[in-house]
């Protein structure tokens, strides 16, 4: 390839990779504003969280787009094709991040709207989030940064987060057999959890694309240990 | 491109679209596999669903490679990059459709190990796997047949899913207040139910990748109403 167009190819290629982090951290926000609004009741925070899933999908749409130009006008290959595969990938699962999150605000709708205030367990589901949008951060920043330390933890971390989900799981059911009339919302409550616990999962997978983007090597169906050996050695 | 390179490119796409249809096929087993360990409480066929997870995953990761070295090697365009593209994320789809068919076995060996053979609200659950299944029989069969007016109606009929899924939530919420102490069994019960409905939404993708292969239009994030209108004028 004549250097001027490789150029060209890697303007292109970058242009696409800062809309995938863009599209991360708008999807990063509107987890935290979900989260914000179920703590709160803000209705506008909630509604805010819910429409914003438009623009995650935009985001989805557009880069799918923009990544099957790339393949049909550059041909990539290598590790060029690897990335644009990345790509590709990452966002559909920051897509369905963003319906997760979705979820959460639509479920606070429903919890404020019929009076529930008191949320059961809402200390460590809070917490859940702080871990899932954690194992989020890091995933997009090892994707930026191409950083394998940085995915093989946030492959470690889901361990944490599925755990937490039990534990928060186990602890609802306890409540709902204590006070039967508390089991609507334990359900809402639960459902929460279960997106927080999903949101996980997509980082996990994020990650999981990082390694094999940079050691060319698809880590996903393996366990822990081989990832992070993979990863780190 | 000369012709007998065109047919060796032909025949390469065709097998990895039979290898997708081998592997919607294997998934389909395995969901019809899990339900009828959840029915019967037949421990060989539980962990025959489990371990069929394997299975899929291997088809995953293959599929996947090949499909990158086709879009190395071959560099199609067009018409071709479009199918292998919905080849690579209908693989993703079914991947995990696979697991949740691992998950309704996990939670059908947790509900007989623990001695619940009272199953609340199973014949529903039973019917919402026999609609789960019919649509992603149908989207396996869209996108074998680029058959259109069938994807069309695996979009319309996730919406039946949805509505029975809430329904069964319902019902439950009822049962458990009326007794406490199936609240463990209807949350189990109740993940089974999440894990069809979850079967129904891939389902619904996968069809919606088939509108985009034959149209080139991205339906996935628009009104049922607006995919059967692309899909069937």
């Amino acid at each position: 390839m004549p250097e001027h167009i490789s150029k060209q190819f890697d303007t292109e290629l970058e242009s696409v990779r800062s809309r995938v982090l863009q599209m991360g951290g708008l999807v990063e926000q509107q987890i935290v504003t979900a989260m914000e609004g179920l703590a709160t009741g803000d209705m506008d925070l909630i509604h805010k969280a819910i429409s914003d899933d438009h623009r995650v999908n935009a985001y989805d749409v557009e880069i799918d787009d923009a990544c099957q130009h790339i393949i049909a006008r550059r041909q990539p290959a290598a590790s060029d094709l690897r990335m644009v595969m990345t790509m590709i990938k990452t966002t559909t699962d920051l897509e369905r991040i963003g319906d997760e999150a979705e979820k959460i605000a639509r479920m606070s709708k429903m919890i404020y709207e019929s009076d529930r205030v008191n949320l059961p367990r809402f200390h460590e589901v809070r917490h859940m989030a702080d871990l899932a949008l954690e194992m989020l951060r890091k995933a997009l920043d090892a994707f930026a940064r191409l950083d394998l330390t940085a995915a093989a933890q946030v492959v470690r971390a889901d361990l944490q987060v599925d755990e937490e989900y039990r534990a928060i799981i186990r602890q609802l059911i306890t409540f709902m057999m204590e006070d039967p009339r508390t089991i609507s919302i334990s359900l809402e409550i639960l459902s929460i959890a279960k997106a927080l616990e999903r949101i996980g999962d997509h980082a996990k997978n994020m990650s999981e694309y990082v390694v094999f983007m940079v050691k060319g090597k698809d880590v996903r169906h393996t366990s822990v240990e081989e990832v992070e050996r993979e990863a780190l050695q």
